[in-house]
This record gives structure tokens, sequence and C-alpha cells, in this order.
């Protein structure tokens, strides 16, 4: 309780606490989220995506230094593939190094995507609540990768920025497929690149295909140099304005509560096998005949469905 | 039934109807499983896996035409962004026009990652069992991206490739920390490129900590021209010796099955939570008063749990 005074006056250390509770799932975490739920939803949320290697962090870095000059509060999730070596976070060193860190109205905090049994996008939509009802009025959540649990933890964002880089080669044509459809920004980061042009015609060219409503820009950028950086945050407005008038802002978040409750739906059930004895070595048990094939999954799974108390 | 006959008889048309069914969830289509899984689990499960750019596509072509060679009948599998414009999967067109498909002893499928209410990763088991009883004695499954999904899916292969490529930048560290865990064979493609030796370098050292008893190598390979395409086979049949020798071939497969219970299991709660009018009215109502910050989604998804009949 004195980690959730902290947290609505605005200290780090208890929102850093607080996040770390919700991670390892600390006793007692299921009320602090039902606690903070109440004073949550005030900050915007940008997703920053795009395939490994196109300067996402720079990217960040240089979005939230620019928006530090208007004196706003900003946290930084970045969602970050765990060393099972280190056992730590490699990404979240890499970006915790940097000066942002220094700055008292910046909270930068790294996820593995490790050890959620519970899945990556619950914990990460709980860890935004914690920093909205921290102070955050703006909350970047960045991803390493491009697979489809990245798209499900950029999908809770308000503005998704999609960063691209010229020379992906023929791969572009997948990325371009999986992750069109949630791109509200793009950026050509590494714009003074060979092929930059190109592969801004050819997202340009795809995006013209599209029917919905607002048509993203695609940017172009040198985030390393500072370049483009004040385009994109025009873009992340222009966006933002699109959503409020056309009630999209609040539409978008009526599905992403309706998902948080599958979810949550989905991880009590995962918790009920695995934390009751008897199911696990039912659960161990039937594992072993479908394995030998003297049953199949199906009908070990709905064997178990019926010893589960809900 | 006809399409049962078909695939034990090793009929592609079969083979390939029976996963459009999976992917679909056409009625019937557990019956299908639970039927042909006692005939499952003779095929060797290859994955292949990396960022985008890496050259995937090429190296899954040239490995397979190798394994051709022995005249084996060879399965692959391309998990694939389905692009939301052309309603279609854009990697397998891709893949799907080169000489592989003419090849009566190769079956090539693209699965999309939309439209998987049930998660991909179940779908995609599905259709390895399939490609099993079909007769296939090896099945590649590609992935495009290198995201937790992607990883999921690739943990039930026997063997997973991780392609690398020079000049990934510093995000070689995230995806290396991401991926190390999973890879059991390393290809360093475009090998001709600039940084070839440098990324190696990176690998082997980051390998070097692990406490694992097998030690992964790392090759270089032009796919392209074909270069280093028979050590790879090589390194995978060596692992493959090494998982049968230490019995750990088994244990693999038994947490595989596990999983795929566990992933049924919840499945089949989303199925009761969609599918059931007053379910899905139920969780319609509790999503606004979620939005409206009346109640949290806490006790949203608990209040939907006891509406749940098992």
């Amino acid at each position: 309780m004195d980690l959730l005074q902290g947290l609505k006056k605005g200290n780090k250390r208890a929102a850093a606490k607080l996040i770390t509770m919700i991670e390892n799932r600390t006793e007692g975490y299921q009320d602090v989220l039902k606690e903070i739920h109440k004073s949550s939803g005030k900050a915007y949320v940008i997703g920053i995506t795009g395939p490994p290697g196109a300067g996402k962090s720079t990217l960040t870095d240089k979005l939230v230094k620019e928006i530090r000059k208007q004196d706003k509060k900003v946290a930084i999730i970045a969602i970050d593939p765990t060393s099972p070596f280190s056992g730590g976070s490699i990404l979240g060193d890499r970006i915790r190094m940097n000066d942002l860190s220094l700055d008292p109205g910046v909270f930068i905090r790294s996820m593995g995507t490790r050890g959620h049994l519970g899945g990556l996008s619950v914990a990460t939509k709980s860890a935004i609540k914690i920093l909205d009802v921290y102070g955050a009025e703006y909350i970047f959540v960045e991803t390493v990768g491009v697979g489809q649990s990245e798209i499900e933890i950029v999908k809770s964002a308000d503005t998704t920025v999609m960063v691209m880089v010229p020379g992906l080669g023929d791969d572009i044509q997948a990325i371009k497929a999986g992750i069109m459809e949630i791109g509200d920004v793009f950026v050509i980061n590494k714009a003074d690149r060979d092929g930059a042009n190109r592969t801004r015609a050819e997202i340009e060219m795809m995006l013209d295909f599209s029917n919905s409503e607002f048509k993203p820009a695609v940017k172009m950028a040198v985030a390393v140099d500072g370049k483009g950086i004040n385009d994109i945050i025009d873009e992340i407005e222009r966006h933002k304005e699109y959503l409020i008038k056309t009630d999209k802002y609040h539409h978008n978040r009526v599905t992403s509560a309706r998902e948080e409750i599958v979810e949550i739906i989905k991880e009590n059930i995962t918790d009920k096998i695995f934390n009751d004895h008897l199911i696990s070595s039912q659960l161990a048990e039937l594992t072993q005949k479908v394995v030998k094939r003297e049953i199949d999954p199906y009908t070990a799974g709905f064997n178990i469905l019926k010893s589960i108390k809900l």
C-alpha cells in the first residue's frame, strides 16, 4: 500500500518495484492491478516496432528527447528478449546506459520475453497501467522482433510507429504483409542508405491498396543524426487527432480491454493447471499417453478440462 | 474419411485439403486430428528461423534439394504473415513459384499468421502431424519473424537451424539473446559479405558461455550459390544423433506434447467464450465497464470464468 501511495505521487522506485512485482507475479499483484485500474487510462501509448537492425532504440531515444522539450513526463518499456545465459536483459542495459536515464522526467524499463506464463501482452498492459498512474503522459513501447506476439503487444498502443530500413531484400514483402495493418506512422530510418526511395515507394504502393480511412504517411529519417524526428512527431499528433475526432480512440480501447479480459481468463486457466497438484499430475500422466500414441491430445485436453474447477 | 484414406496413401491433395480443414477449423477437424495422432510421430522436424533478410527461404530450398538426392519425401511449412489487403499469403506464393514445387516428392504449404484463434502453434503442430501421416520423412518449418510466437513454433522442431546474416548492427545482441537457447545449428548466410567473420565470432563467444551439453557449430554459407549446404546437413545429422543417443529426442517430444495439450485447453476456453451467446454478451458488457473504470479486468475475467461450463 505504501508502494501504491508512492506510485500515485510519481515515485520512480515505487513504479519500478510494482512492475517487478507484476513480472514475478508476487502474491498480491492482482490486488495492485485491481486498485490502480480506476486511476489509469490517461497516458497516450506509442508503439515502436519493426525488423531487427532498423534502429528502433535510437529513434525512440530521439523522439523522447524531443517530447521532453515540452516538459511532459515520459516512460519507455523496451520489450526485450532475455538472455538465457546472463539471466538479465541485454537491450535494456544498452538503453539504460544512455543519457536519457539521467533525465528525472523519463522512466525506462525493459521487460523480458521469458517467464511470462500468462503471456507477455498481459504483463505489458499491466506495466502500462502502472506507468500511467505513475504520471507518464506518453508511454513508448518498443519491441525487438516482428513476430506475432510483438504485433499483439503494439496493437494495444494508441499509435504504432513502424520503423523500416532500406535493404531488407525480398523479406520486405513478408514483413510488409504482416505489419501493414498495424502501422499508423511509417518511418524509413537510415534513409541516407541506398534503396531508401525504393523502400518508401514499395510501402506507399502497398498503403494505396488499403481502404482504411486514415492514410498513414511514410517519413524518411536518419535517427542517429536527429533527422526527420519532428516530422514523425507531427505524424503521431495527426494520428492522435484523427483517433479522437472519429471516436476510434475509445473504440480501440474497448477492443484492447476485451482482449485483456480474455487473456486474464486464459492466464487463470493456466495457473489452475500448473498450481493444482492433482491436475498437473494428471497432465503429466496424459502427456505420456499422448507421446506413446495411446490417446490423442484433444482427448487428453478435454479430460483435464473436466477436472478444472472454475 | 476418403481424405484420411488418401492421406495415409500419400495423396498430396488429401494432405492439402486436410490442412485447410484444420486452418479453417471446419467441423470435424478435431476428429481428423484424433484419428491421425496414433499414426504420427515418425517424421523428423527441422525448424528454420532467423531475422528477416537472412535468406531463410533460399537456404530451405537448397537444403531440401540436397535431401531429395537421397530420395526422401520432404514437406515444407512456411509460416507466413498474411496480407490484410491481398487476403492471401505472400511468402507462400514466392516459394511456390520455384522449381521445388514441381518435384512430386516435395509438399509445400504456407500457413498464415492470421485467423488462428486457437494460436498458430497448435495449427502448425496439427499440420506437422498431417504431413507426418502423409509420409514426409523430413518436415521443414520456416518462420519469417523472430518473435516470441515464432520461437514457440520452432521450439517444437527436433532440430532448429538459426540463420543469421552479417550486418545486423547492435540488434544482433538482442536477437542473439532471444534465440540462442533454441538454436541447434547456427548458419551465417550471405557469408561473402563484410562482417561475416565478426558475426561468427560474436555468436561463438556467446555459445561459449552456454553450459548445455550439445555445442552447436556455427557454419558459413552462401545459400544462393549452394555453398555450405552439405556442412549444414551434416550438422543437422550430428544433432539428430545426439538427441537419439541421449534420449533427448523422446524428452523433447514429451515437452512438446504437454504444451500441445495446454494449448488445446486454452483454445477450448476461447471457443467457449466466443461461441456461447450468453458469455460473449457478458464479455461485451463487462468490457464496457472496464473501459469506464467501473470495474477492473481481473474482476471481469473472474466473473466470466464463473459462467463457463467446462
